[in-house]
């Protein structure tokens, strides 16, 4: 059964009108690539990482998003003190474990966030979230794209992580996989090409931050719905930007089509089935 | 009354010839924007912020640009020390306050660097020099677009903090204002894209800084042009890159403008006012 | 007399075929570049940088990249870490001494380095090799683009370099020069748009280090081939890529051709003179 594209479309809207800022603790990979879809898809961005900044700059953005990319000791204490902000604020936190899996200080730190703080949303790949549900598992990289795993167990996996942290978790991948816990998505928006620059699952994440941030004050079926419409935006704009010029131009395009979609053309464009 | 464009254009040509080195230390956001615009233009970027080499990389610099973006305790020193370098060896100094008004970390660190250190040029937007010229204040984040203010409130801090400081300072956002303290310029140039892409501040410090590099050794009324030449130049640019692709097309076009205009189309394209 | 394109060319196959995994200490300036080009190339790009997982991502990694752009006293501890750890584990370094000669800590550190830890191969500048290899000279920032020296002298720098430690030497420039101390070669492609963007330099090196850990278990004969054909792939991608667009476009391109390129196309391209 398809989840209706009048349903999710106009979260884009939302995020176009209210301008949600949004904190973004993030490693300086692909930090530039966030901020440039944030904007494009209207919000805009704080990009910071002092410890002494995260009080203040927590106290005026609508959404934190916490991604491990390169983490190190300094900016972990900075993802501390923020989330406990974002905690107390009603901030929803979204968290990116990105490379949990492929060293045990992800691993761990990862796992730490999840167990010390009340987060929104989890997005990683199937390693990842593998990785967090289970206590175990190993990841090959950051990129580990044969690590897919198969639907069932991804599915499994997301249901398991969000139902003991009470909160959404996404799973991208070919197929990505979306729950609260109750209810679970397939998003079917996606393209090869996604996999093959580097920040496409920063961007999303950040993105899918921007979609909580819009709808912050809502409740918990708004949130699924916004988190949904993320992972639908990102994969539709993947398939839109789709060019045969290479991984260079599809990296520009991709930011093009983020920043002139509508949400007509959007709704146009879902793939997602659910419940199931 | 117009400022002669054949007064100003020719500093595009003075980088071009003069290949200034430009020390950044700026943020791990746009760092890569910031030294791809300063290779367009001409200019030679060095980023480095080890106070272990801050000595002697400004001892090779025509210029220093301190951008305070991703600002922390460890790079904070070592913006101190450069500072305090390029002071002692008269290497120009710009300060872009980012996101001063949003945090009181970058509140109290801009308005400590402007008070220990002889800043050739200072440039924000309305908001971050509203606060470092009033010490009061607030911003909503680092693009904080909706506080561009009233043209007259702006162009009195400028003025305000020019001679309070004996810098020059620049004010961009839908005109720029840029003053010695005496006299006051309008500049016209510019597009609605430019905001919604990250970096278009950050680039035109960077490259302000080689204009201000190119002229070291003149006098204020020399740098003054060198200074209103670079915003002219980074908001001519944002027109002739303009295009509806997006804004990722835009953001590599504005590069390209950069790496090919020469002095004869800058000169056509120049809008500046003043004195007012 | 040439070295057979059909000798060099597979390596590029090599890579995409067998996926390495590249663990990159860099720089945050053009750490996003590199990741693309990485992807681009067909290896998986890791890039981080804390001490406390060096240790699990050098154990996963087939090459480890060091480069000094963006040095600080932290990550140097990091990066000593992970080159103790790729020497006891087998996987190749390559050493990018970004800037050596321009400040006294890039030329310690790089020396250091060298001195300390069995190198696969020191990717550098005519200027920045030579002051490697003599233990004196200076350089004129990062980019150093009149420092090319003649060819002879880079040439015997590269030799004295390579033998005094056992390690391949490769020297970038309008001709480039790449030698394991007793076969010498030249590569003559390239484009001059390659030194008007940030990053091409510390892009090549990251691809280098994919090549040579896609042969890693080879002997010297094949990592000297594999060097050699980074060196070709890089000069060659920059010819594709040019464009009178300008250089934000040439960078986009770069990817781009990277991206795209086949076996075939790039043996048709290669430009390279040896022994010599």
């Amino acid at each position: 059964m398809s989840v209706k594209p009048e349903r999710l479309a106009p979260c884009l809207t939302a995020v176009r009108s209210k301008n949600p800022l949004v904190h973004c603790i993030t490693n300086y990979v692909t930090a530039n690539d966030c901020a440039n879809a944030l904007l494009a898809v209207g919000a805009s961005p704080v990009m910071a990482d002092d410890i002494a900044e995260m009080e203040d700059l927590v106290s005026i953005a609508d959404a934190l998003v916490i991604n491990i990319g390169t983490l190190n000791e300094r900016v972990v204490r900075s993802m501390r003190t923020a989330m406990a902000a974002a905690a107390r604020k009603g901030v929803p936190i979204l968290l990116d474990p990105v490379g949990a899996g492929a060293s045990r200080l992800r691993t761990d730190t990862a796992r730490a966030f999840i167990a010390e703080f009340p987060l929104a949303a989890i997005r990683g790949n199937a390693s990842e979230i593998g990785v967090l549900a289970s206590g175990t598992g190993s990841s090959r990289g950051v990129d580990a794209r044969d690590a897919d795993g198969a639907l069932d167990t991804v599915r499994e996996n997301a249901i398991g992580l969000a139902r003991s942290r009470s909160a959404l978790v996404a799973v991208t991948g070919a197929v990505d996989v979306v729950t609260d816990g109750e209810e679970t998505r397939y998003v079917r928006n996606g393209h090869p090409l996604l996999p093959r620059i580097t920040g496409s699952g920063c961007m999303l994440s950040a993105v899918a931050g921007a979609f909580l941030g819009a709808c912050r004050d809502a409740g918990g079926a708004a949130r699924l719905d916004a988190l949904t419409a993320a992972l639908c935006l990102s994969g539709f704009a993947g398939e839109l930007a789709a060019t045969d010029e290479g991984t260079g131009a599809f990296r520009v395009r991709l930011i093009d089509v983020l920043s002139r979609l509508d949400e007509a053309a959007f709704a146009g464009g879902i793939r997602c089935d659910g419940p199931c």
